[in-house]
This record gives structure tokens, C-alpha cells and sequence, in this order.
């Protein structure tokens, strides 16, 4: 069976009701900009899964190329990202809550004692390959991200904002439930997208303080590699105001990211080299200029909770 | 303080009271060959810890410029190694039993979960980055090795032979005590070596049928870079007659293995480039059949076992 790499598979969707709890203003006017803004954060997903990853999103990082980035806590790289991070007290990094272990020749697991998350587990001791759920006790997910949130903090990473690793607290409101809990109880921004068909017993999980962005734009496998550069230059043409994340993959496309993600095109090391030369193009910079997109940072939206 | 890097720091070490109990034929002789044939052992360390190693690696094998290899389980690209070993079943592959996680940027814990082995842990969860003991408990040594030993097992993996990842089962008598348990349990051949000032209470350890090598040849830090290929030419021609294992450390010089190693030229990217280097030329191979060596492999250990 096709693994599934959903970056933000399912993505927390709030209806129109959520609105009447909501801030009269929006967040381009709390944060000083024009009612009308577009704004756009340009994140970095994966950090901390490989070297190459780690160096393509420093890179555009350094580059201002990307505004923002989360990390997945339970990989090997963890180190190199806490260091780049003491390194760069300004780089705006949140963690990428991570319950999945998804290539197949390389994996991790939890930062949890192993038999205090077993549901979380696949036979070898990862966490499973796959988003199909696997009936993932939702107090264990919880220990799970604390844990995660507290080896982050431990290591001198102060999170701008949280996000779901191939969107899997996004996809059963029980682990939507622990996301939200937990993110409110740390006081962090999170990702969820407005959208107007969502399931009533999501939005009452929320708070009307909550800061919901207005969309999501992110390559799927049904861009073609030859439609690139198009693809994004048609997001930023199209960019609506309000508040829009673009997700990207940076990374090289060398042995490592190819050894990682072999027989997987789909996400794979050419796809994230891609990502990278996309964003660090000069063309994309003058398209966000052209288009009076205003690049904001997931830790403005963190200074509005607090 | 300078991280040590001791993959065999402190062999085991038999005294010549060891062979009064000993079979009274040599190796060589139980295996067929003259009494006074020079066997050798051209052994990788380190499978898993990165793909650049398990690609040199498994290029040394298949050339076989290497006779054989060890893995360390705990480590991300154990896949990769179970893979390979499905795919090449006469593949002389152990167990580099794994109780530290020695580089600054990547890191690996555990099989075992975290609260079963608290002792072997640093305070982010990954084993201790030296061989400095910390109190290691040798019932948790225990838990942690069985657990390799079973987590490979349940991959497909047949060990050949057991050693230590840095030579911490050999750095104590109480974790020696529990590697040789080990091996005897699982009726595996384990890395030891013939000495002639060997403590009393590890001797006592040792059973009449343990296979126990005659030397071990092992670069350190004093070769210079630029003397390597003739620090393998020495040691080639200066072997003696019996069982002779040259541990070598596979890598490419490479983006990943370098950000792996950073900072440690210690058997760091270009170190592992060397070993690379030398074991794959035409002057190594040349040097073996000038000597008369005879290249053995633990599986021929192994089958004088059972």
C-alpha cells in the first residue's frame, strides 16, 4: 500500500460560528497592517529528519528565503537543529509534533519510554510507518507531545508554534482535543486553517483567542516537476489577504535525502531540492514583491497571545 | 574533555592459563588449515550509524574486501542493514552491541524502553556520549543487549558474532561478565583476545570452547593521515600465524558522515574515506596474497561453536 506523506493531511477547519467568538479584528489589523494584508508565512517543515533537510532549510532560513520552520523532536538530528537554534535566538522555529516514522530504510521513535506510548508503535519499536491510525490511544499521544515539547525545551529550543507531523493530530478530533489542550496550556500559536465545512465538535475545541489562518498552500504529487516554478508562482498571484502558510520540504537531493526517501517520489529527495531552489529563486522573491506580500513570522502571531 | 572513540578500547584479554583448559588444536587446525596459517578477520565496525557507512560497507562486502561487519541496532539505518542482509544471505554480519551515541549533531537511544534502562541514558534520552561508565548497571547492560540482540533477530538479521560498539563491554568486569553470559546463551562467537596479562576474575568468565583471537590490528589517532596505506602494509606483513581481525571503518567523505563526525577527525568522514581507501585497493589485496594470508570469516568461528 502507497505510504502517505500528509505534511497537513487533514487541517483543522473552523466554520463561519467560530467567527461570532472570534476578535472583531483580524490579524493583519492586530498586528498593524491594512484590513486587506496578505500576509504569508513560508514554512520549512521537517527539520531535524536529516542532515540535508537540516542544511537546505538553515539556508533559506538564513536567506529570509523562509520565515518560519518546525522541528521533529524525536529524529536523530535534533542536536543540529538545538544548536543552529542557540546559534540564531531569531530564527522562528516551532516543533512539527511527530507520531509517525514514515521511510523505510531510516526511522525513529518516541521520546517516551517505549512502554509508555505502545500504541504509538509499530513492531520494531518505531513509530508506525503510516497514518492509518492504528488505534492511537489519545493519552498516550498526549505524553508523547509533552515529552517532546519538554526534550525541545530542555535543549534550549523556545518554540514559536506547534504543528502535526503528516497531519495525524489533525485527522481524529480525540487527538485534536490533546493538540489543542496542549498548545493552550504552553500558550502556543498552532496550525489550523479556516474553512467553512467544519465538524461542530472541532470548533468546540477552540477558544476565540485561537489565531486561525485563512489557508494553506503546499505541492502535492499531482504537480508536475516540469510545473514548479509555475505552481508556487500561481500561489502567490492568487494569495487572498488574510493569513497564508505556503509549506515547503527543503533538502538536497544527495546520497543521504536519496537514501532516506528511496522509492518514494512522492516528498522524496529531488522534490524537496526542488522546494529549495524554488524558494531561494530570485524569480519567487520578485513575485512576493510584485504581488505586495507581507511575510510574517509564526512567532508575531505567538506575541498576539501574550 | 575529548570524546573517545574506543571500538575496541579494552579487548579481553586471556592469559596462558586460558589454555589449559583449551581445545588443544588451534583454530586454524579446527578450520583445516596449517597450524601456522595466518587467518584474518577484515571486519567493518559501525553498520547503521549512517548511510554513507552502510554504502562503503556493503561495496567493501560485495568486493569482498571486507570478510565481515557489525551492526548497531539502535541506530536509524538499521533497515537499511535488515535489507541488505535479506538480499545477501551469506553476508557475515554481527551485532556491534550499542551502549553510547558519541557524536555531537545525531544521536540514537535505546531499544529497550527508556525506564528500563535509566542508567544507560544521558539526560536527553540518548545513551551517554563516552565510555565513562556512569554508573552503567549491568542488569540494564543486560536488558539493553538482549533487546538488540532480539529487535535484529526479529528483522531477519542472523548474527554471526557479537562485539562492542567503543569496547564498553570489555572496559568492566561486571559488563563482561554479562556479554559473555549473553553469548553463550545465544551460542554466538564474541570478540576477544588473546593477551598474556589477563585479570584472573575475567578469565574465570571464559568457557574451554571460546574462540579467542590472537591479535587485533585497529588504526588510531598516532597513524598520520598521510601514512595509512603503509600502516596496513605493515600491519599485513607483520601478522602471526593464527587468528588476526583488522577492524576498519567504512565511509564516504561525505556531506552526511561529515556533518555526523563534525569537529572529531578522530575516525571521523575523511578517517572512514581512508579505511575505504586501503581496503579496496589493488595494493591491500596484492599485500594479502604476498603474505599467505587466509581470509576467514566469523561464520567459520561460528560453525566450530555448534
Amino acid at each position: 500500500m502507497r505510504r502517505l506523506h500528509l505534511s497537513v493531511a487533514v487541517l483543522l477547519i473552523t466554520s463561519p460560528l467560530i467567527n461570532s467568538f472570534a476578535q472583531t479584528k483580524t490579524i493583519a489589523e492586530r498586528l498593524g497592517y491594512p484590513p486587506d494584508s496578505k500576509l504569508l508565512i513560508i514554512h520549512a517543515d521537517d527539520l531535524a529528519v536529516a542532515h540535508s533537510e537540516d542544511a537546505a532549510s538553515f539556508d533559506a532560513l538564513d536567506k529570509h528565503a523562509a520565515t518560519s520552520a518546525s522541528i521533529m523532536v524525536p529524529c536523530p538530528w535534533l542536536n543540529e537543529v538545538a544548536a543552529y537554534a542557540k546559534q540564531h535566538p531569531d530564527a522562528d522555529l516551532g516543533l512539527h509534533l511527530t507520531l509517525t516514522s514514515e521511510w523505510k530504510t531510516y526511522r525513529w521513535g518516541p521520546v517516551e519510554s517505549k512502554d509508555k506510548v505502545p500504541s504509538l508503535l509499530d513492531p520494531s519499536g518505531s513509530f508506525w510507518p503510516d497514518t492509518n491510525q492504528h488505534n492511537l490511544k489519545p493519552e498516550e499521544v498526549e505524553r508523547e507531545i509533552r515529552a517532546q515539547i519538554e526534550l525541545a525545551a530542555s535543549m534550549g529550543i523556545h518554540p514559536t508554534h506547534l504543528d502535526s507531523h503528516m497531519g495525524v493530530l489533525f485527522s481524529r478530533p480525540d487527538l485534536f482535543a490533546v493538540y489543542v489542550k496542549v498548545a493552550h496550556e504552553y500558550k502556543l500559536p498552532f496550525l489550523a486553517v479556516r474553512s467553512a465545512d467544519a465538524p461542530k465538535e472541532l470548533l468546540a475545541m477552540l477558544s476565540d483567542r485561537d489565531l486561525i489562518l485563512d489557508s494553506i498552500v503546499m505541492a502535492d504529487p499531482k504537480v508536475d516537476s516540469s510545473n514548479w516554478k509555475a505552481f508556487y508562482a500561481n500561489a502567490i498571484k492568487n494569495l487572498k489577504p488574510g493569513v497564508t502558510e505556503i509549506i515547503v520540504h527543503l533538502g538536497h537531493d544527495d546520497a543521504e535525502l536519496q537514501a532516506v526517501m528511496v522509492d518514494h517520489p512522492d516528498y522524496g529527495a529531488a522534490w524537496r531540492q526542488r522546494d529549495y531552489n524554488v524558494v531561494t529563486s530570485p524569480e519567487f522573491k520578485k513575485a512576493l514583491q510584485d504581488n505586495q506580500v507581507i511575510l510574517i513570522k509564526w512567532n508575531d502571531l505567538k506575541k498576539l497571545l501574550n
